[in-house]
Order: C-alpha cells, then structure tokens, then sequence
C-alpha cells in the first residue's frame, strides 16, 4: 500500500490580493504528499538544494512522510515567483528558478518499486517516462502536466498519458491538449489517449470527471476566506490519492468519493498561505467539510423516484 | 395560481463560433415565460412592435401562454444584437434598440393582479417597481437585473430588491452590486438587503443558491454542443419558478429541486439558436435530463453515514 509521488518541493514567493509571502515552502510533491498524508502512508521522489531548512524537512517528516527519495543536491533549492489578482483562478508566474531541478534525474529507492499507487506531478513527461521504468506494476498511476509541456514536449506527454490511469489536469490543459474548445469533446479526446479516467479541475468552479461512460460533476467548496490558490490542484491531488489509497476502493462511487476528498483538501489549502493551513488541519476538520460538501450538493431525484 | 412574467419580448441577432442567425424571436419574457409553460400557466406582459409577425405569437400560444398583457404598439419591436466568442459565458453586445419598449409603462391586466408567483425579469427597477404596486400579494416574486441597472439606477434597484423573495443575477452582477469579489461575503451582503433567498447563476460552471443558514451548488448540465447560450438565463429562471409553482412547494428541498429544472432547461437552450430547442423539447425528456442531473452529481456520504 501507500503511495509514491514524483514531483517538485520548492521554495515558492507569492502575491495576492490579500497579502505577500517570500521563499515559502511549495512545490508539487510537498503540496501533494502533505495532503495525502492525512489519509495514507507517502514515500516522496524529488531534489532540494543545500539551502534547504531542516524546518521544512522536519514537518514533511512530522507528516509521517518518508523521506528517503528527497535528494539534496550542491546548489539552491527550485524557486517559483508568481502572483495573482482578484480572479485567483490564474496566477502569473514572475520568474521559474530551476536550480538543482535542472540535473533532477528521479531515482526510485528499491524501498518504493512496490508502491501501489504512484503520482506523477506537473515535472518533464521524460522525467516521468523514467519513474515509469523504475516502479513495479503500481495498481493505480495518476499523473499531472501543464501547458509548458503540452506545447513543448508533446509526444513525450502524450505517450505517459497512454500509460497512466487517471488524468488530473485544469480546464484550459484539457483543451490545449485536445485543441478541442468544449470540455466534453476535449474529454473525449483525451480518453482516446489511453487514460481511463480524466479528472478536469476548474479553479473555483470545481472538478469534472470523465471515464468512457461516465461524468461526475463536483462544485468547489464555496469560501469565504481564500488567501492563496498555490497548491490546490496539487492538494487536490493528494486528498484525491491518499483516500483511495487509503480504501482501496476503485470504484466509480470510491472515485468520487475521493474527489470530494480532494476537493475538500484544497479548500483548506486556499484558506492560507503555502501550507500553513494544512498544518493545524486535523481529520475531524476533513470530516465536518466533507459533510457539509454533501450536505450543500445534495437535492432529492424526481418525485417518487429518489 | 400560475406565474405572471413582466419583462421583453425582442428580436435577437446573434453571432457565435457556430453560427449565426438574424432577427429571430427573443427577449427575457419570451425563454422566461417558455421554460415556465412546461411546467405550469403563464401570464405574460411585455409589448411588441406592429412588425412583430404572427408565427411568434401563435409559437407562444401553443405552450399555452396567456398573451392578453402583451401590447402591440406602432413602432419596432425591441432588438438586440451580440456576438459570443469561444468563451460562451461573455456577450459582447453590438446593438441595442429599444424602439416599442423605450416607452414601454407595464400594465398588469385585472386578470393576472392575482398570481401567485411574479417574476420581474431584467427590465428598469422603476418598471419593476410600478408592477409590484400593481400586483396583490404574491406568494412569491422573484426578480433579474443587470450591471446597467446597478450602476445607474442603484437606488431604485435596492428598494425592489428589498421587496423580493429571490433574485436571480450572475456573478459578476453579484460582485458588483456588493463592491465584493468574494462570491460567499458579496452573497452575505447582497442577503442583508432584504432578499430571502438569492441565486447566483455562473454560466457553464452552474449555480449557487445561498440563504440565511445555506448554501446549495449546483453545476451546469456538461453539454457536448452549446450553440447560443443567450437566453440561459431567463430560461433557467422559467423552469425554476414553474417548478416551484406546479409543486407550491417552496421548502428549501423544493427550492433546490427547482434550481436543477432551471439547469435542466437552460442546458437544452443552448443547444440551438433561440427557442429552437424548446420547441421541440418534451416533458418526458426534462426528467431525463433530470435523472442525469442527479447521477452526475451524486455521491457516497463518509462510510456509515449515508
């Protein structure tokens, strides 16, 4: 059991509307692993530099992470500038820092070729191809991607794509990749690629998932408090994974389940800062949103029928 | 009971990426008064140019629409004309002309002074305002606007909004009418005005409902063909108050049972140009789209809890 994922930890400087961090903790992998802890056991692929504070590696450690598969590399940590303004669905990146991620070669510990489940985080579809050699047969392979790699790494994307199970990427990912404009055909498309299960996150507007017969629709939490958005479709991962890991039910009804899962992650991490919030969230918090994700979704079927 | 509709009947001229057609029957009162007829009697008042041809009114007496409030007066029928690109959820408005409405003083007939269920669609605040004191006591009224009117007639629309049970507006509507980018605080002020239940209609992405003490969301029917999203939004008003008329039952589980018939009318709208598709929509295949509705949104509950 338990879960790999493959991605960036990072030091992340952000603006929003609401306030101003600089060189926080961030990155795909530490967003995803941190979420998924909550439910799972998590073993974490990816590179730090040497600048990297033993604070940080303590509380990834205090998650019960298992740290073996993070490398620290002579040179800085990657860094990731970005702001956004009141439309908090995009952010606009101000500088990419690389850093030691420019020579990250992912090396799998022999401790993790079992994992059942493996996530591919936003990273080189060349980089995930090479995870892909490395693990066991995992019982469930999710990856993520995003626009820079939809347009310069296409046929390397597209071939990780034929090899995962389940998709999770944003809206406008989904019609980049399908250069379809309706999401319904976009999904359609994708599914053709070989994945069996698209999931398509839309911001604030929630989570669309796609199989070959199949859609389940899912709002976003509406909150009041949103700080900072960095994250969440990580986040949103992470909750998503750890809670099927966690069940082992792969089902249509344990999918969705776990999307309000996930969905129900993000939204706590929207609610702060990096992943301030993520750090005095306790289960029962998880449990309490996601009834009131119910509770706020539900209506009664046609008279007579419910 | 029955439903009473103030509002316009119009010629629209439309442009989207799939098509275009010019002229062709519109109006907030006419996908209002259509989406309601099937569900319960309709009222409607609006008035119309002599150049409005006969096939539009016999189209709306054949869903069994009460047409003794629309006036025909000398002059042009009011006419609208917009382009939508491939972001559907954004009309670009090319023309306005008011011509018959200009001068348009709604008259509500003895007969309709006693429905039950008023819907105010998106006409001037003092309009709306001179029906509602020509009205008896409805049970419930339910009222549109828009960004022109908040911005115009500020304080005219408060005092309507003050008188109303639900109002209906898009987001961005909301967050200008509360000076507050966040849908859930805007939703809070926008209650403090003296509204009961107020309904936010977010295009493609669905639909918030917030009262007092809840919050329902619901997401847009996805839909492989969107061919002309104008009208959405009044037929999604139509099948929300026709709902709640056929049942009476104004609870908040009929409420948002209601706010789903809204959806289910309004995905079939956009499926062609004007009230094409409503034309040829039948019962039979509403509750269907219902049943999908509810299938695509539905979820488990926390293990033992459902």
């Amino acid at each position: 059991m338990g879960i790999l994922v493959v991605g960036s930890v990072a030091f992340d400087s952000v603006e929003t509307p609401f306030g101003k961090v600089e060189k926080v903790l961030g990155g795909s992998a530490t967003y995803f692993s941190t979420s998924a802890s909550f439910f799972t056991d998590v073993s974490l692929v990816a590179v730090v530099g040497d600048d990297f504070p033993r604070e940080h590696t303590e509380f990834l450690m205090s998650r019960n992470i298992d740290l073996r598969g993070l490398s620290r590399n002579r040179g800085e940590t990657f860094s990731w500038t970005g702001r956004y303004g009141y439309d908090l669905n995009d952010a606009q990146t101000l500088e990419t820092r690389l850093n030691v991620f420019e020579t990250f070669k992912p090396s799998i510990p022999p401790e993790y070729e079992e994992a059942e489940y493996l996530f591919l985080a936003n990273i080189d579809p060349d980089l995930q191809m090479e995870v892909l050699r490395q693990v066991k047969k995992p019982r469930i392979i999710a990856s993520d991607t995003m626009n820079f790699w939809i347009s310069s790494k296409n046929e390397a994307l597209q071939k990780v794509i034929g090899m995962v199970d389940i998709l999770i990427i944003n809206d406008a990912e989904a019609r980049q990749l399908s250069h379809e404009p309706n999401l319904v055909k976009s999904a359609r498309t994708i599914l053709s690629l070989g994945v069996k299960t698209l999931i398509i996150k839309r911001g604030e507007y929630g989570v669309l998932m796609f199989t070959d017969s199949t859609i389940f629709a899912a709002p976003a939490y509406p909150l009041e408090k949103v700080f900072d958005p960095t994250g969440a479709g990580d986040t949103f991962a992470g909750g998503f994974m750890g809670y099927l890991a966690n069940t082992g039910n792969l089902s249509e009804s344990g999918i969705r389940q776990a999307i309000v899962f996930g969905s129900v992650m993000a939204s706590f991490t929207v609610e702060d800062f990096s992943l301030e919030r993520l750090k005095t969230l306790t289960y029962p918090e998880i449990e309490d949103r996601y009834r009131s994700f119910k509770s706020m979704t539900h209506f009664e079927g046609l008279p007579g029928e419910d």
